[in-house]
């Protein structure tokens, strides 16, 4: 449900270099979680031509082959030779990495461990709505399982000729009641192997991708495909445009239909509330639509660094609520405890559970069959019973 | 106005080690648009522990002195000395920058140059709404104003011991109608030298910072403070925090009360309509709410790459509109030409400009007093005649 009559999200394949890099820092997060869970880290990676830098502040016992973790994440994503562009086995990989500052981290562990200060300031959204079976914004859905099936049809090689960098783009149309009723535009754009020709890819991207995930009845004749608009696309990946970890945080969240606090998730630590704070924000706007409280609702959170309590708790429902918007935020606030370490707790944060979510997205969906992660947390609804019954 | 009874917004000063990122990327893009105003840049920026690696793709036939552009920035933000944590006289400079792919350049230009395409798929919010007169939301325009405030102490030297990093927040209450009605918590966080006790600091950042900014009809005795709530900030810049470009998008824009597209500005030529359309958007929103046709107002577009037309406009009122959202949208079509070429041309945006944009915010102010440069055009409300016209 929007207040748009049309909206456009978009999403990012693995092997789009933000993307890379994204898995990597989320990567040598899990490898340091593994071994010492009350690790700091925050790392940042950049991907460009013939090298990934892996930089930012790490504070743990715990001993990891960085090295090692960062060529095997590349060759993962399907950069494996100087063929495709770029190549995990013989990249160079350059370690900036600092230690966390003693003095922000005697802000953030308290004697009282319950009492845990915030990793940093921030506003943190979470969202959901009913516009999905997984509660989320319809075109970032369809945006992220375009990206998915073109992953999937590369691996399985139902279309060999596709390579690992692509993006996606889903206008939707919606009625006057906010419901998706069609799709006005889809973009996609995949780095093919040279040997393909552009009407071929074009026919195999429609029909291979684009038609087994959108469902029949929103496509129509007024449907437009720009399938690789620019008409070639063999150079992708960091050669064709550098990455960084942090920057597609929109496709990483809700696709631009819920708002954002700025903060990136990948390669932080949950100490971090940019990450575990959204997070929560997720969970809680989800169980207020799970417990028919709002058919769509958006929460905001803020923080001071050091300070466990929220600086603030804010709700909105765009009207759609069963119960006064007040009443909503005094249940939030006796079910959820949004103080870091109670999140960490209830979310059990403290695990290398982060590398799947770094692509196709943190939100409203299981992890991706490959890597056989189980559900995430914060996708939870086990709360919804206890809101009602704090507002009965 | 808002649907929130407490929202909260955060800036960042000009020596936090992201904004360092960003004005990098801004002085290159100003140095290379200065000589060659049809060059492609795409600047991106690591700062770390004496390092600063520039990055991205650049295709231009300017010849400009990178180097000398890197130190003169980081010098220029205050970091001048291994004291502070940073100096641009002794970092080492990493230029790992390639050229833009000659395949989405193919895709970009065309021999009918209004034709251009744009120069990436994507989606970008413009917004504006009469909560200020700067036709900008109240939290983040009070944020940056902190920012701006410590910046200008510590250049005077008011507040001698102030060192370049800061971050700010402002959470704000509203009232039933969604005007501003007082605020609820302040956070500010400044580095500072070692000599300077926590509570002359806090009284100081108070006394000179926070209550010559803030209205003082919002500040009462349930104002809480969060002044340098860790307790000490002497490591600051790039030692504390790996900088990166394009870190900063919500502070960049409407801190949180817009809809974001996920698009970073900084080191992006206006091909790149993640900034040029981002910029474009706004200008269409002030000029909506200018003519007294919303008090609040967010539109979005999308663009495909390559592609000149954008795939999609729309718009979003938020109920305040006072004619039919429908019809404000041909409004737009009509005044506004929202092609790569024309936004280019009509905000006139191949000059260099950038590196004012790339502290306290791209929307709703005039540049920083300190750089000199006159106004952006994208904050101009030229066209709030002719869309009452198309209107009438
Ligand atoms: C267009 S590039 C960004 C712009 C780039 N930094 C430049 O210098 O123009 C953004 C993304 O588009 C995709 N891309 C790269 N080459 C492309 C091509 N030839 N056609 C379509 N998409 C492409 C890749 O996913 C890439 O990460
Ligand atoms: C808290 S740091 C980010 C977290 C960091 N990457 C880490 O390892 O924990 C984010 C920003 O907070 C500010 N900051 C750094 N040190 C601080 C301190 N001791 N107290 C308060 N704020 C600080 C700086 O502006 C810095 O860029």
């Amino acid at each position: 449900m929007t207040e748009y009559s049309l909206f456009t999200s978009e999403s990012v394949s693995e092997g789009h270099p933000d993307k890379i890099a994204d898995q990597i820092s989320d990567a040598i997060l899990d490898a340091i979680l593994a071994e010492d869970p009350r690790a700091r880290v925050a790392c940042e990676t950049m991907v460009k031509t013939g090298v990934a830098i892996i930089s930012g502040e790490i504070t743990t016992s715990a001993w990891v082959d960085l090295e090692a973790i960062v060529r095997g994440v590349i060759n993962d994503t399907g950069y494996t030779s100087s063929d495709v562009g770029f190549d995990g086995a013989t990249c160079s990989v350059i370690n900036i990495i600092g230690k966390q500052s003693p003095e922000i981290n005697q802000g953030v562990d308290r004697a009282n461990l319950e009492e845990q200060g915030a990793g940093d300031q921030g506003l943190m959204f979470g969202y959901a709505s009913d516009e999905t079976d997984v509660l989320m914004p319809a075109p970032i859905t369809y945006a992220h399982r375009l990206v998915e099936r073109q992953s999937k049809v590369r691996r399985d090689s139902t279309l060999p000729w596709l390579r690992p960098d692509a993006k996606s783009q889903v206008t939707l149309r919606y009625d006057a009641d906010g419901r998706p009723e069609g799709i006005d535009a889809v973009v996609l754009s995949t780095q093919h192997s040279p040997e393909i020709a552009l009407s071929d890819l074009r026919e195999a991207v429609i029909e291979e991708i684009i038609k087994p995930v959108l469902p029949a009845e929103w496509l129509s004749d007024a449907t437009k495909y720009f399938v690789n608009p620019t008409g070639k696309f063999v150079i992708g990946g960091p050669v064709g445009d550098c990455g960084l970890t942090g920057r597609k945080i929109i496709v990483d969240s809700y696709g631009g239909m819920a708002r954002h606090g700025g903060g990136a998730f990948s390669g932080k630590d949950p100490s971090k509330v940019d990450r575990s704070a959204a997070y929560a924000g997720r969970w809680v706007a989800k169980n207020i639509v799970a417990a028919g409280l709002a058919s769509r609702c958006e929460i905001q959170v803020s923080y001071a660094i050091g300070v466990a309590e929220p600086t603030s708790i804010s709700l909105n429902c765009f009207g759609t609520e069963t119960v006064p918007v007040a009443r909503i935020v005094d249940a939030v606030r006796e079910v959820f405890d949004l103080r870091p370490f109670a999140i960490i707790r209830d979310l059990d944060l403290l695990h290398p559970i982060y590398r799947p979510t770094a692509t196709f997205g943190h939100f409203g969906r299981a992890p991706h069959p490959l890597n056989g992660a189980t559900a995430f947390t914060w996708e939870r609804t086990d709360r919804a019973e206890a809101l009602r019954a704090a507002l009965s």
